[in-house]
């Protein structure tokens, strides 16, 4: 039995506000107490704590939040991309660059270079340093896109899980880009994407849970991408979609028509786009760190709020398009940029984003019974929090109810 | 005698890519090392290190830059205003809110109300955060607005250099906003601003090296702000002015007319203005955590470097318009919103804003000379530095040859 108590807000989403994956009307309360049983949130309330306070973690007034939920990240990746930072600051885009020779596939060269232990080795610091901002996190694959390379990017992830605190959940994503030795055959590369040999053993060793597309004019079709997803549903693995980031091709509507669990980015979703995920019940994935990383315009997400679409919020960390791997730093970009409240942008990090992970059962939100993986924030407040853009307020994270990380 | 060896990157500006105050024609140096000698730099270089390498600190291939100067801030205030951060998140200006209620006048009340040792209190936190982000800062008043009020603010400031190490310059900035009680007495209040009880105060304890005013429809005119600078001018004080941050009124021909220092935010500045700022050779303030932090339109940064002005990049950290304390996160802002290249940005916080403290005969490069202001990062260039937003790379910093911060 563990308490946590002095605790200024215990951070529970108010429905009200926002859409959210499942119907939990409560919201925060002040002044807080939390009980942990077995790795378990055993209860919670205000006013006189039901136990003695041995073994009690003191919040000290500061707010306590559901461990953070990264539902989009690329995080197992080799070398990286700073000279096309600095080649966008002087005014070239995402599409040139990558048409000059840079972009993603300079990425797969370098992942199909490494070894598994090197990818291993380059993937735990950053964990170690996202192990301050949460606990569980989503890694695609897609570096790769070769049988060995993706195989080999999965299992980093799957060696990751014994030599960290942090959950992993692992996306395979081999239909990320075209690799240039398939260029004047793209139909050969969708068949080895769908193969018995790559797909198929993906997901028979368990290799992960998710198949993701990316669905854009210089990557896969419509087509291309609904033969993926649905060849992965034959597998056993759920949808997502990289959807309307660059261009609008429809892949929302796709997204509602496979019955996707998510569909994300969504820069340039439309209004039958909106509606569609909408009606199919799936989450809209958001991105602001890229948006505000490459400095293009950002998703429209007060007005796919305003459709009633539960909405995440992620770091989509990768070298390309979003070197940032904080995500209380994004949440506040959302703020910010999305207009969306620290309550708002904090729900799309805990409670939406563990149902994008198909994971709301048991984490992201504070109920008896789920497992407690809690963050103790040193600010009074989320509202406080989120508003100290880029300060490291993270004091101490549980994950199952034990201690994975302290600021030293 | 001091040595750091194993310099992945010594930054040194490049000159021709960016306008800087100063004629220094070099440029980084790779694999390097540098000496330190009674607080100064004595000596860098390339290949073999001169001298043992006893009590050396091992760069470990990480970037050696100057230590950073966040030349505007107004670190000394009491209260938050997380609320009206929630507000601008539903759609809300900063203008409707401080008409509502909100903005400055509210952190003056609070500063009005707290105690000299209560605002020590709440500045050392703050500083100790940003050590590992820089080694000097400017922090302005303009939270008191009365006599008393004024100089407690500037006492802080004077309190605060004995108890850490950040080198404090102190600017008087009485001049901020029309504080309620004189709503109906303008001139009174401007008086008040250019009294020998106080502006005359401020400049004989030397409590302030610069007299700063805010030039913009919600605060003061042209013509009372010139007035309130020649005055300071007459005290001794430097000019800084508060210039086209919300509308455009010609602030900037102001702070060319009166030989300012600097000319800072500049979001809305024109031609003229630009034009004016170059002849006169005033240096170009730039605040792009603000603009981000609002959500509003950031300065046209490349059009002022393009008439050859010098720009600073500074956090502006205060608690309405930019509750951002990291300068590199700030500096990462300015390579994706203001364009400008990871060298361009360093610049602004390093050589360009010792400039605008008037410091640069001291610090802010790397010389032969110069006190040995500099900070050792875990990134090996000062590109993958930036390119990593938001990720606190700092391992190291030293103020005249003096470790001051090293990661925890």
């Amino acid at each position: 039995m563990r308490l946590i108590h002095n605790i200024g807000e215990l951070f529970i989403p108010d429905v009200t506000t926002a859409p959210v994956v499942n119907d939990v009307p409560l919201s925060s309360l002040r002044d807080a107490w939390l009980l942990i049983e077995e790795g378990a949130i055993e209860d919670f309330g205000t006013g006189s704590v039901p136990v003695s306070e041995r073994d009690a973690i003191d919040a000290q007034g500061g707010a306590v939040v559901p461990g953070l939920v990264d539902s989009h990240s690329h995080l197992v990746f080799a070398g990286t991309r700073e000279d096309e930072f600095v080649l966008r600051s002087s005014g070239k885009s995402y599409l040139e660059i990558a048409k000059a020779g840079g972009g993603i596939k300079r990425t797969v060269a370098a992942v199909r270079a490494a070894s598994l232990d090197e990818l291993v080795d380059l993937a735990l610091p950053r964990l170690a340093r996202m192990l301050a901002n949460g606990v569980t996190l989503e890694i695609k694959s897609g570096y790769g896109l070769t049988i060995e390379a993706e195989i080999k990017m999965l299992q980093t992830v799957q060696r990751l899980r014994d030599l960290q605190p942090i959950e992993l959940v692992a996306t395979y994503l081999g239909a990320h880009t075209l690799p240039p030795e398939y260029r004047s055959n793209r139909s050969a590369y969708v068949d080895l994407v769908m193969s018995d040999e790559l797909m198929g053993r993906v997901a028979e060793e368990g290799l992960a849970e998710f198949c993701d597309v990316f669905c854009e004019e210089t990557a896969f079709t419509l087509e291309e991408c609904r033969r993926v997803l649905e060849k992965g549903k034959d597998y056993g693995l759920a949808s997502k979609i990289h959807a309307d980031q660059i261009t609008q091709m429809g892949a929302s509507r796709l997204a509602a028509e496979v019955g996707a669990v998510t569909a994300e980015h969504l820069e340039h979703i439309d209004d039958s786009g909106a509606k569609a995920l909408r009606d199919a019940k799936v989450i809209a994935g958001l991105m602001p760190g890229c948006s505000f990383y490459l400095g293009v315009p950002q998703a429209p997400a007060r007005r796919i709020l305003r459709e009633g679409i539960p909405i995440t919020i992620a770091t989509d960390y990768n070298p390309g398009s979003s070197m940032v791997e904080s995500l209380p730093l994004v949440l506040s970009i959302a703020c910010t940029q999305l207009k969306l409240s620290p309550s708002e942008a904090l729900i799309g990090a805990t409670l939406n984003a563990a149902a994008a992970l198909r994971r709301d059962s048991r984490i992201g939100f504070v109920a008896k019974g789920m497992e407690a993986d809690l963050v103790v924030l040193d600010a009074p407040s989320v509202d406080q929090w989120l508003y100290q853009v880029g300060r490291n307020a993270v004091r101490t994270v549980l994950k199952k109810g034990r201690v994975v990380y302290e600021k030293p």
